[in-house]
């Protein structure tokens, strides 16, 4: 309740910190719910209504893999677009590639692990052909005039493989910047990493990649996205994934389960006088909306005191 | 996964953290289920046997009021007892010490509250008269060889009240020490502090107390209960209360869900190299029966995790 206060023993925190909000596409194509694409838009309108400057809002994979994905070119044609929003969209490949700039995407994701077994089984390939694959992608979007944000997955455990080590993920995120990512966010896929493997990671990343082109995107599986994202933002990084209602989580990662909720994360940021642009109230609808769309309650806390309290 | 590596961003953190484990009783005080003294006195024997140093044992209070914690007594008589096992028991009055004295708890704890309002609804008079009260019994407790701990309520927020001024949080904290208390847990009974304001809490309260005469009591009601632990190990706290399971919540704070699970506090100490004395593994057995016992899942997301999980 104490907004604002300067934290010395957290050093200097950022000022302000650009969310991004990935429950439209991480969050549910991990969910059961299959949600049209026309609802789907929606949940993007509700969440650029709250504030939100970007949105991830869908994926060019395959159907048949994903059918929570299909339609997601007819997302982008309903969604709602301004000049500020950014509306990301995952690609895994030059035909989702192609498929992205035929529906007009003006940013788009790629998705590495830092972890050769879920490499394989992820995306089907090895780390270094997937760099390869994704090399062909990032040179033909930026010759488009498309952005290009990149992901490694598992930088803090892997499902198949435990630990990870940190010069791997520092590897891959280099490779990722390297073939022309603007950015690189670094997912905690299953959600088990804690604070000190945060830190550590971050200790070893930052040694050669610069913090500014460095986001985090955790899972709350144990309970540690809020402290971890706490250490990245002590650590210097300001661009934070989340998703609605905690929505989402992994199929290919046993026992994982959702996003950090996006809530959850304002409610510290704002509790820390940190500027997100989002409006916790505003939130509220979205998270209401995706709540329905699921149909089933929210895991984020915020969500579910707030929907359940007084105050909802 | 990277354990124990030295974090630069969040300062010298506590080598060692005393974990107060206080689900079977702010945690089943406040669930519907009623457990019976034995089974209460298994779980405290489960706690103890993953090696919770400290671990509530119930109250002594009236059972028309709290029936979850009648047959008090009984749980400390069947209990295994051992010399280095805490075993503090609430008492809110002179009976309670009566019978507390009665049953042979050799440490109790009083509740005090930072807000006039939550200690008039709470336990029925104004902040000054239950320090007059607790002094009697503080006073009665240590000519007997008990230690008092000391519990302040409402510290970063009240559900009456709103925010709650962080000067009234030390001057009852202090109030507490200086009739005797060893130690003064600061609470944030409805989970609605953020890290921010943790921090400001402990920078305002550590000015004139000791910080190794604190500790933090954080429910998880807006699931910041982690990062705001994780602020308080940075200003030096090393005395954690947390509950098996998440259990719990408080029935007079509207929308407030449990306390902090003692699953989730522990991963997060583990990954940082912070000594508990608790093993992880065997903490699991303790949240199968905590589960048991209350007839719904555990609020705590490593349980909820490890219990359906593979290594469950």
């Amino acid at each position: 309740m104490t907004d604002g206060v300067p934290i010395a023993a957290l050093g200097d925190l950022p000022a302000r910190v650009t969310l991004v909000e990935v429950g439209p596409r991480d969050g549910l194509q991990n969910e059961t719910a299959m949600v049209s694409p026309a609802d789907r838009a929606a949940l993007i309108d509700a969440l650029a209504a709250a504030g939100l400057p970007a949105v991830e809002a869908g994926a060019f994979v395959s159907p048949d893999r994903v059918p929570q994905m299909a339609g997601t070119a007819e997302v982008l044609s309903r969604v709602g677009r301004h000049a500020s929003l950014r509306l990301p969209v995952l690609v895994p490949n030059g035909r989702g590639l192609d498929d992205a700039l035929a529906a007009g995407a003006r940013e788009v994701a790629v998705f590495g692990a830092a972890s050769e077994t879920f490499s394989r089984r992820n995306i089907n390939c090895s780390i270094a052909e997937s760099l390869d694959r994704f090399a062909d992608v990032a040179r033909r979007a930026r010759a488009a005039g498309v952005a290009v944000r990149g992901y490694v997955s598992c930088v803090l455990g892997c499902p198949y493989e435990g630990p990870v080590d940190a010069k791997a993920v520092r590897d891959v995120a280099a490779a990722l910047l390297d073939l022309g990512c603007f950015e690189v966010s670094l997912g905690d896929t299953i959600g088990i990493g804690s604070a000190g493997g945060m830190a550590g990671l971050l200790d070893a990343v930052t040694a050669t990649i610069p913090v500014n082109r460095l986001a985090v995107h955790c899972h709350d599986t144990y309970g540690q996205a809020l402290a971890n994202i706490l250490v990245a933002l002590s650590a210097g990084v300001s661009v934070i994934d989340c998703a609605i209602a905690g929505l989402g989580g992994c199929p290919y990662a046993p026992g994982a389960s959702g996003n950090v909720a996006t809530e959850d994360v304002v409610h510290m940021l704002d509790g820390l006088g940190i500027a997100t642009g989002v409006d916790a109230d505003r939130l509220l609808d979205a998270s209401r909306l995706a709540v329905a769309l699921v149909g089933h309650p929210p895991l984020g806390r915020v969500a579910r005191a707030r929907l359940a309290g007084a105050d909802g």
